[in-house]
């Protein structure tokens, strides 16, 4: 069951703004799909050689407002560059750190470039943190995640974490997609104290080296439904990772808002594509989403 | 004319937050109608006595969102205990000074009681302070609006400055709602950085002691239009002050848009009625607004 | 004899931004014709009823871009809203305080309402202070400066002082014109630290209660002399005050120019007037400035 | 295509100094030329045997203004104790940060030694930082950024970043001059907050360990079209690196304004030669950027 | 050639103090001699073997004194409890930090143990400051001294900075005494904001690893004229490091007046002998300075 606004313990600002983000963009029902754009960042101008026109922030902020999104996530460059002309028009996510994926990941960690002062002065309805779940570099990144944490919370500005196992433990239990691993991801991170987990989907056929309670045969859907009990009152996002099939990416979406998922955030299955084919890949995803309104 | 975001020296925060007033709350038409609830601290209860129900809150919030207005204007208290339960639904202005008119307004000041970071925290779009234009204690008021400018700018928030003529020159010299007076009001708080000023409707026939510029017939429409054009690229907003006859009201609404006014900000005149006859006042209003779109 | 910015103990701060002031603005030969755009918060809107269309700032900062002024001086509600489209083509010299004429100035005090640190931010090339010499709130007034000067050496911007005796002991001693009063400004402002200062016109006749050493015949070139010799390093434009005649403007230029000071400012003799006939009134002054090169 | 300084969401600070350097300096028509001067740290003096007077920075700073440069590169000893003398006749950019080529570059990490205050107090119109991209000190490198990204916004000046592809992972993936890291290397620039990037010119014939979107054949011109087009609205500015033949840099600053880059900066291609040397190729370069006007 | 006081940009702080080291004590004719004192800490009492009476701080406070040396360099610990009694009577440098030798110095890093208001506190004329050129551990180095730089900016303080090349990358490239690493740690030391640097006599033999420009023969005067070259403004003390022969010293000091060096600070070399002897020996060294006089 997903949490409502009113019973998750939230101050005024955060509830407003998540209140904004749920139910006054998108279908507002109380669900949120979510167009990120890190991955010049993360990943570099490859991710941009599908669709070449992906490259400039312009034409993501518009599809975002043109598909109805519930927000758009922006590294602090881009959200000073050109969020400017679009404020307001589509709330937006703030991403406060992030890394390149030129050094080895064996102690991951995604160092802070903006602050939650940043994502208010931009006019930012969230901020996004990268924990990576797992990393001999945990203490640098429960440090970071303090610092905004209680910013977040001074400011009232929701907190989404995009919680992603990594690093060289997490390939010796399961691996970054595991079952074992993510549900463990949602669960820590919502022990932080964030107020919307990002995960990827759990994959429960991945159980090397996991522990006995997870080797065993689970279901998709029972995997999916098993994170989002564990996140207790943060609010669930799924997102897509690399680009799947149009139908892959449905069905997992259909198994998320079932499990009680609060929405969606997908970037190269996005924007990886024609412009048009991405609207009709969104009203698919809405159409799914509509079934699930919250309060 | 009025002026366009998009023209006049606004960060991302400050745009986008104007932008979610004027745009995607009321008749988001770049008009704006605020219902202001500062009286139980400018003036006590016995502004409550014609409608007992708007002593509450609860009752002017609702009214609000019922009405569709662009923003309910609170002082920190209320702001604290009422807000929370309709965050996000209308916007909050945060008031940030006010005073009792207990003490005589000779020396008029009007103390800080609340910050920029409270209205953030909050997560209101907006915060209001109040300058009385031509006091004695300027020095004590320009250092606290000053104070206040420089945090709303550092985190993105627009400035509404209520602009009264106070104190004993302004007396002498015209009095508090002098064509004079209001229009130098006007200026003076443009010249101060506000993003938006509220000024009572000037009355050009109180010339007693004006400078000669000022001491001729003049129209009731041409001194709004003054006031306005005075004000250059901060947005004005017309206030009711006590309580008039509707037609009156509504004619002095429709000169004020006429002008190239961004809207009305009326308190009194909305709440001391009955809940129904407030929302039919609002909708013969949101006819002359809907009349005079921005963009 | 003017000084040359290498001999006055500045550092690269305020020396560059002199230089750019003075050799690559204007004439470009050491001399300064600043445009100052006060009067809007000093004396209101009645300021620009000789001339409309000067109650736009842009009015005011295009004339000063057409007329090849060194520096145009904005308060900071003007700077922050109009200087932006211009940026760059014409130095801003930010004035941080200002007050406006409705209450009496027996006890004559400018509150701040701007920073150094606001006039590094809009890029200002120079900060303005308004000193009310003879005040009896000097305290507060040499606080203020105090600050202001601190904040300006810090930062490297160039102290421009607006010295204006006031107050009733000024008038009882030569009044605000009187040369007695205007050299002790000058003085006073030099001590206290400024870069700059700005004095008006003195006016050796007026000699009711002043010390038995200026109750004497003094010609208006040799008390202009006096004046600019009292502010020893400290250089000196000379300004306008209300809208006189052109010949006694130009005059007054000539014997300015002829004394060692550095330039001019004149705010209503320049834009209380049709636009053109501003341009041609410049023209002339120009003449003048150009046979008083410096280095 | 160039990005225009009205468009690219700058405040009025850094658009007017941006205007400055290059509207009111060079060929003053919206390109740049920069002298960069922080070899003395970054390799020694072994940098000036080819030019021995290029060891005095008079030299350099006297060569930039002969020469009609931009803007000249000086770190903060050299800036205090040289730039004084010809203080607002050249645009300075301070350089923050910087190295000594003593220690391997494995884990490349360029120290802070100045800071954004310090360009202000020293009359700057620019400040430069030094990022190492794809560095295992990625952290240290991103926290420092982050202050004077925050630090540079707070006081308007424009943020130009060094952006060198460093460190042992970067050589096993194509290396520092590769087309795939020097276009991550501006994209990721572009991501964090600089409103200028410098990058060499890329090389999309090394392609040792590049991801497969790279490994294909690439024209010099498309690579450095692309790396201009992952820049988005962050300007671009190509360097020289060790010196090359004339003809050589021709062609490539022919390709780089071609591309749309904003302009070049040519430190040792420019002064380890002889004086009327230099003075013959600056010539032929402002006849290459003459071609290429912005707005 | 030596620069003067008057060209090297320095504020009055700064140069007043400097003037009093240079001319009104020592010689007075801008040349210095120093007895530094900070080898207690560094090497540790084994120092003091060769002459037991240097053990006690006030020896060499009255040393310096009847020396006629233009300073005495002090630790915090030996200023605080010993220069009381002669304050004024010979002028203190501060040293504000230090290392023992006892770990290896492979990292090497000489943390702080004072502050510049310490020194001011003290009556200190100037602070000095060691920098290990070509440490792995630069980073943090390069923070401290930037502190120390902009303290002593504020404060007006001439800053000294001990300039050693330390580490294993400098023993990897000529080696701390090199004519190579010599040189290069005047210029990094210039380039970072230093008034005044101390270097080692630089050894042009010593070119194992050194980059193709210094592998060639050079005269010791050669060497030595292109460090004080390579500093540019910045003012060159050579000093004596462990005791050596007097015939060498004073050869060695006349090679360094000679190339333009402002003065010598010996320790070692001066009081690791007997009380007149030292005595003598200053006197041989004041007949070489008193031939090279400043202004």
């Amino acid at each position: 069951m997903r949490p409502t606004l009113a019973e998750i313990g939230l101050g005024p600002g955060k509830k407003g703004r998540l209140h904004r983000i749920l139910f006054r963009h998108g279908l507002g029902n109380g669900t949120a799909l979510f167009l990120p754009y890190d991955q010049g960042l993360e990943h570099g101008p490859r991710d941009f050689v599908a669709n070449p026109a992906a490259a400039d922030p312009r034409y993501i902020i518009r599809l975002a407002i043109e598909g109805g999104f519930n927000g758009v996530v922006l590294q602090i460059g881009s959200a000073e560059k050109f969020y400017w002309d679009y404020a307001g028009e589509v709330p937006l996510v703030l991403k406060l750190n992030g890394k390149t994926d030129v050094p080895p990941e064996t102690e991951a960690l995604s160092p802070l470039h903006g602050s939650v002062d940043d994502a208010v002065r931009l006019g930012a309805d969230a901020v996004g943190y990268t924990l990576y779940h797992g990393t001999p570099a945990a203490q640098a990144d429960f440090t970071q995640l303090r610092q905004v944490r209680e910013d977040a919370h001074r400011l009232g500005l929701p907190l989404i974490v995009w919680a992603y196992p990594r690093g060289s433990a997490v390939d010796a239990k399961g691996g970054r997609d595991s079952f074992y691993q993510i549900e463990y991801a949602a669960r820590v991170t919502s022990e932080l104290g964030a107020d919307v987990v990002k995960v990827n989907f759990p994959h429960p056929n991945k159980r090397s080296g996991v522990p006995a309670a997870y080797d065993r045969e689970v279901s998709t859907q029972d995997a999916v439904n098993a994170v989002v009990h564990s996140a207790g009152r943060t609010l669930v996002l799924f997102s897509g990772g690399e680009k799947a099939s149009d139908e892959e990416m449905l069905e997992r979406s259909r198994e998320a808002m079932e499990a009680g998922a609060t929405g969606l955030i997908y970037g190269r299955n996005m924007w990886q594509r024609e412009h048009d084919d991405s609207l009709r890949f969104v009203a698919r995803l809405r159409e799914i989403m509509a079934k699930y309104p919250g309060n």
